[in-house]
């Protein structure tokens, strides 16, 4: 199964394309961020991500999508960026038949350490220890996305 | 100048398609409310809201959207859901040529009433007052796409 793990942000969004099935390990196809120009207004914003989106979906052509549920953040205004991103990854994802699950961030925390508390450094020890990454630089968007990804392979009992 | 007044919801979207012109009386040409279904999925009803938002544009080919800028309310469940919907609406209408506009619910109320203090009473009166509604019981959500697409024809000019 191919899954694809999205951070969503009106700025920035992580991506993680996840190859994954019961007798194989999981192996990552691609990941990165795009990013949005804050010269643009709001509209052609999002209209920037449900592009890259688009094009990415039309290039790996995944089965299923694994997204992290919105809590309400301390900051009003990013919440509602986050959350108007979010309904376009959602809807460009819907559109082209891909089937969206969401995770939680303590269902992401257990499904990757054993523990809802887990601190970012474990996650990340627990992700690195599951798939082998190429030695780079990441931004947190990444990561997260890589994560989900990995996470919702994980829930489908599709890791070796 | 053809003009949509957009209400978004998650679950209920006001609309609003409004002529205007200079040596003209702005004429409602169409005027409801769409619904999604509580049963489905979130990703299912925000593709609902985007079918029903690119074909009522298709059939109106308005020039112009008025949306009502987002604030924060107390429910973050509720405003979430309206910010993913307000994503859904913006991006369908810039890929599809439409030029988006925002107002403050203040702006709204200032510039149909001339003061940004105004009571719902005192909005539905001016709207009336500029506009002649046909008579029917009509959501808050339809009442407020009208009063945003008239808002906007007022904004440009374009009231006889």
């Amino acid at each position: 199964m191919r899954i694809l793990g999205i951070d969503p942000g009106y700025h920035r969004t992580g991506f993680a394309v996840l190859e994954a099935g019961k007798k194989r390990k999981p192996e990552l196809l691609a990941s990165g961020v795009f990013t949005t120009s804050r010269d643009d207004r709001l509209a052609e914003r999002l209209l920037s991500i449900r592009r890259e989106l688009k094009e990415l979906i039309e290039r790996h052509r995944p089965d299923e999508m694994a997204l992290e549920e919105l809590f309400w953040s301390k900051n009003a205004k990013t919440a509602i960026g986050v959350a108007q991103a979010r309904g376009v990854v959602m809807v460009t994802a819907a559109e082209l038949g891909v089937v969206v699950a969401e995770y939680s961030p303590t269902a992401l925390k257990l499904g990757l350490t054993g523990t809802g508390r887990a601190d970012k450094g474990q996650v990340k020890y627990m992700v690195e220890h599951m798939l082998p990454l190429p030695e780079k630089k990441r931004l947190d968007d990444e990561f997260d996305a890589i994560a989900l990804a990995l996470l919702h392979a994980k829930e489908k009992g599709l890791m070796l």
